[in-house]
């Protein structure tokens, strides 16, 4: 029930200025399943031994209870190999870590978006800190994933790379100051003027992408925090993944909402 | 006299809708020395044995020989190792084809934008479609010449990435459709709707960077083509450099201003 | 029964004149399952849309089906997101296509070593050419597959870079030559020069690295020529995954054994 | 006088085993000007502000001076953009700090082999550490400097990659363990084993390497330590060109030899 419940309402394809560029480019985008209005909690797994193979299973399968138990929207964005296990295991929304930016052919060795989504991935981050990527590529993928009906959430670093992703028409901006990413210092405490612009500059060029926040966040106030200051949800990993109890991390992450 | 004669009035910082948040970034930023209106020409010397070394430095000076026949605005961009022979003897506009986005520092093979400014290039090529780019970095060189007053080319393959580089705040974008570079097909001609839909969509986003194009430009009538479009100049290589005669090629090029 | 069944008795660790410095590092290989001494053929399934997903399953059990008629030791290599679900289905060995040179951590996007191993993977493809990576690279992951008790088969691209692989232990290089993957034209047929100045130069580095040849093969023909030129299999991909019948194609690839 | 006194009588080509593979390769391999058997020092210039422009000429001046004054052989390895000017000033071999893996034409922003060449370099440091690369590329770079005449340095991590880039024919291997790079603590000293483990490995595999060591080097007892382990000479880089005194510190260097 809960799978998918992603986007808003006339999400995207209403860049302000640059609407009639984009809007052939990404007709083929579909609106997913159901919408609801809660705040988005993504959990990247990362490539930790705590959320690899079976304990990713484990972990999935926490983030569904606290979905279910809470009713808030936690996605979670597992290693490509555990995709497929997860994706069947779990309702709520499973996104890629990343895809490669090539179409099916030659490419030994890369991720293949057509690929993560036959094994039931509904969207990918993009151009995570871990993962940077080449304007051209980003491009490219965000393009794919709306002509696939996918859910883009392109991660930046800083207001400037924000709002270069944000023409570029993803679902989400996803700001994370590399400096703070597993550093245990929220960002939506250590630099809120950061999540605010990131908002502000997206807002101008356009009301259809959703902005994130991302780096240090583990706890209720922190998402709290990260909300109040604009932004539609958070992007987080090891301050839950390598919690002592994983299911009381989330828990306490979501309790102020 | 016609060095650096690069800029319009008021170039940049004129962002409309990001004017405040880039505002401060960018206010390191110089007006270079002259100012002129003809269309910018820059020919990118890459790694041709025609253009390396001493063959660089005849190159060059014959650039110089155009620009001081005709008036129109030449630059050259040599490789590296060229930087410093060739702006000690020209008086054109010497662009790096490239700088990392690197801070001084242990970055072993890398090139410094530092280096190239003290080597007297005024500017740089960022993200060819043959060095292509992360968008962090993209960001950072464009912030870094921004702060040294030097002028910033980003090279982009269609419209939407062209878009995106232009919110950064460069000085010139340069649409180059990668499938059209060294094939002796001009843009200008065989897509002039890509040329005219970066004047467009970068219009909207700045009136302060200028559009280039590039790819397959070697004549009179393609050159004349660009500025119809709407672009301030071009960006070309082979058409001129793997010339029989690359000055009557050159002459050939402005002929039609 | 024919699980990895992989490697030579006492195989590697025995690279001779390096033998005393790598010893101690590989002293965590295991020597997989069973052994044979039939000759190998590696079936890459890079990212053709042919090879994704369940299509990718059924030509796993294709794959199967030929083993299990004919004897010989057929691997597959899918993409991560299909490994799992594949090795739970065929009992031939499953390669990985590629493992990133990360340990477990903070690398979003990445494929780790223990991810694929868990899902099933014995072994993986490295340096695949349209996957190249950096020595360093190279060498860590070697080291893992090692410790972990899996395969490792380096590709190179000629004889030197072969004879570097070589010293780095792996299990096996597979030399391709760039020009013929994908091109029809056989490597054993086209350059048998490559192919056994590879055996010559490995043997005198090690007598426990296996070589592979691959690029261009398709037929039986091929392999028989492959293995005539001292090669103890082929690795291989278009030529069967694109063939209107694959089962067909790979009966024929081992008519001539 | 000095400049490129390089290499031994004989040098290369005659790797043991490997000899009969790799000799047409190199026969365009020239042996540099004069001989010396005095051990080696590579100044590596970094992107270090300290070394860029003008200062770089200066600290090659220093060192030219250094090396008349001590008889010790002393080579530098400056930024791309400073070569040519400093190769015209000094007479100790001036070497480049990485060249890309390309052959002349269109590849913009690449350093070219031949650039560095006609700018004066006599060689080239090789997969540096903070500039890893492709084994397919180091041993495109190799071959190129072997067929031109010019002197390679591959940079390796760890013995391992040494034997790899051992058997591709340098001139020399420099082992830098990169966790000692910059940080004071000489390599020679805190990890002799790997220095000596280097030589080892490598003289199996051919007498016609040079070994180098290089990582925390900056005194006349870790210069006098690394020979001793060996090695022929050092790489180094912060310890002397951060120096107070850049004079001061490498006549210190070369104190104990």
């Amino acid at each position: 029930m809960r799978n998918a419940i992603f986007l808003y309402p006339g999400y995207r394809n209403k860049c302000r200025g640059l609407h009639t560029f984009f809007d052939d480019i990404y007709e083929g985008r579909m609106i997913m399943k159901e919408i609801t209005r809660t705040p988005i909690v993504i959990l990247n797994f990362k490539t930790y031994l705590e959320s690899t193979g079976e304990k990713a299973l484990k972990l999935a399968t926490v983030s569904q209870e606290v979905a279910d138990e809470t009713g808030v929207n936690i996605a979670v964005a597992p290693q490509h190999v555990d995709l497929l296990r997860i994706s069947k295991e779990v309702t709520i929304p499973v996104l890629a870590q990343h895809v490669d930016a090539v179409d099916a052919g030659g490419h030994t060795g890369s991720v293949l978006l057509e690929s993560v989504k036959e094994a039931g991935a509904i969207g990918t981050l993009i151009n995570h800190s871990e993962q940077r990527m080449k304007l051209a590529d980003i491009q490219m993928v965000v393009k794919k994933t709306a002509e696939s009906g996918m859910v883009s959430v392109i991660c930046t670093n800083n207001i400037e790379t924000s709002a270069a992703a944000a023409t570029l028409g993803p679902n989400f901006v996803a700001i994370e100051p590399p400096e703070l990413i597993g550093s245990g210092i929220p960002v939506s405490q250590a630099e809120p003027e950061i999540v605010e612009g990131t908002v502000d500059v997206i807002h101008k060029i356009s009301l259809d992408v959703g902005v994130l926040c991302g780096a240090g966040i583990s706890t209720g106030d922190d998402l709290q925090a990260a909300l109040n200051l604009g932004s539609e949800g958070v992007l987080l990993a090891s301050g839950i993944i390598l919690a002592d109890d994983p299911k009381e991390a989330l828990l306490d992450l979501v309790s102020k909402i």
